[in-house]
């Protein structure tokens, strides 16, 4: 495929905030966009051209939104295989590769990717057995963190082990999913390097981002993290490596853990753009959002450079009620993302303050 | 009315590229959008939550429109005085206040309103006959330009008088309409300010933009305007008045003609978002489009501060076909309003091009 015209379609699997903001940047970049999701009223398709409200396995559904647009992206790496199948049945082009998806959406398939690119995680060991739990502990160590072996987002499916005594009840909250338990390092600070991969193979990433989670939840994000250059380039080299070996196309993230001795350990994936990158969308020559939609319609990435310093809040729940005193903050760019009701733990919006290069 | 609510309903008259962007600027804030246009498929229906597509003249379409919404504003000056007092009759809250669209919809209201509050203007008189305008020209002299009084935009009905001879062709070009006869000034640049007053009487104004037309029609802005930081000071200042006159609420602009003797001239008023201030979206800290939004909710405005010096051109027509290398340009961001077709004099999109401050 060539570059995607403008007038062209992009099809957005998911209507949150994430498929909402991808929206709104397709559409400066002179694209309609069309919606795929499982819910009424969503966020993404109050900003669109077009939405098909079915549940991710209505083939029938599918494959009308595959006739109707010219490439097929997403907002949640959580996509059904099935859906996937469906799409690519229907002949749709899919960006990024549903394989990407399917590899975030298991713990285990995914540190082992990485440590196959000598990309360094904490150690970790598959866990379905409660036995299988004891050898692991044995193995990593206490403390630990056992979480479910897929499907898992903003700290939900995850259980502490401070002490043995906590192996039962963490073992419960699995309820009897596949697990993999995590060795919990010791880390000096959590980062992330939001990055792009166009068609043609180019790579682009952000600056590093230092961020700051709060009950599993992203609380705050700054650009550039503490640290220099150097971990930047390093945990973007990382990056790279991944997005290539999985000949990605899109905005990819991934979260290290910076250790005491300089060492980054890979976290997570995201196969998408993700809540760390926010800040780009009000400080970089191109924002994430943008970058993603190009990357998707084959078009060259923008430039990913930060023209300020930048820290991104997020509005979790109740916090968006402080939307007043925000909008009266002139050195606030406030982001609100429609939703109806403030929910505990729902990302309601964000803010992002700007402050001159340092 | 105190600020509007997150959630609540911005309605914007007209589906143009202007009631786009700020359909995009209102969701970032958390609003959703309702959209009155006649045309079908506008651009700025496909980034809103709804759209009524009705005439302008249709009571029964305006009322169920003003019943959905919380405000109405407008992205065009030329709504007819009967749309918005169906509007005020339903109950709506209409910002700008139509008084300001009614004065800028008529050259000699509105250059009558400058003079009397200090502001200059070119010299004019009005013409309605063949016998008036041999007098106007008598008194304004030559070269000259007649503009119908009403409705004209772009360069469209307006006939230049560079001699004597022209004077038949001139009128003739005004198909019986009324007109005004302006003295055409030898200025140096033509600049503009666009600026916002809120619903509290704060006003703010973005740095002054240098502008170029082609044929009547924009073609480039650039900010800051050359010739330093008094004379940006001064027609804000003059913005400012004409503005509180008005009990203004919303971004207006104001065309100056900057003369050889630093003289500005107030050419014409634009009771709305301004193509001259496409830049700010990109450069500072709030763009216009949002400023708007924030004045017409009742919000605080936010920040006009520039970031950085911004370079924008127009897509007229087949301008837009130059998009793939926009695309490649790292140093361009390009915003393209989803239009079907690139007719000749067509606004298809702009490109904004940022340097840092000088």
């Amino acid at each position: 495929m060539t570059m995607l015209a403008p007038g062209a379609v992009i099809g957005i699997l998911g209507g949150g905030q994430l498929g909402r903001m991808l929206s709104t940047a397709a559409a400066e970049l002179g694209f309609d966009v069309h919606i795929f999701t499982d819910e009424p009223d969503s966020p993404a398709s109050r900003v669109s051209a077009r939405t098909i409200v079915a549940a991710y396995d209505d083939a029938n559904a599918l494959a009308d939104f595959a006739d109707s647009v010219d490439v097929v992206t997403t907002e949640f790496e959580n996509v059904p295989a099935a859906t996937a199948d469906i799409l690519r049945s229907a002949g749709a082009l899919v960006r990024p590769d549903p394989n990407a998806l399917a590899l975030a959406q298991d713990r285990i398939e995914e540190k082992s990717f990485f440590n196959k690119l000598g990309v360094e995680t904490a150690p970790f060991a598959a866990v379905t057995t409660r036995g299988e739990l004891d050898a692991a502990l044995d193995k990593i160590g206490i403390p630990a963190i056992l979480k479910t072996r897929r499907l898992g987002y903003d700290g939900k499916g995850q259980a502490r082990i401070m002490r043995e005594e906590d192996a039962d009840v963490a073992y419960a909250a699995m309820m009897g999913q596949a697990a993999v338990l995590e060795g919990l390092c010791a880390f000096d600070r959590e980062v992330s390097i939001v990055a792009a991969r166009g068609a043609d193979g180019a790579f682009s990433a952000y600056d590093l981002t230092e961020n700051e989670h709060r009950g599993g939840i992203l609380h705050r994000s700054v650009a550039p993290a503490s640290g220099g250059a150097e971990i930047s380039a390093r945990a973007a080299a990382m990056t790279h490596l991944v997005a290539q070996a999985l000949d990605y196309v899109g905005v990819l993230a991934i979260e290290f853990f910076v250790m005491p001795d300089g060492r980054l350990l890979a976290n997570e994936m995201a196969p998408r753009v993700h809540n760390s990158g926010h800040w780009t969308m009000d400080a970089c020559r191109t924002g994430q959002f943008e970058q993603h939609i190009r990357a998707v319609a084959g078009w060259p990435l923008g430039s990913p450079e930060r023209l300020v310093d930048a820290e991104m809040i997020n509005l979790i729940g109740d916090d968006v009620n402080a939307w007043q005193s925000i909008a009266e903050d002139t050195n606030a760019r406030l982001h609100l993302y429609g939703k109806r009701e403030a929910r505990a733990g729902r990302k309601m919006g964000h803010v992002t303050r700007l402050t001159p290069r340092t």
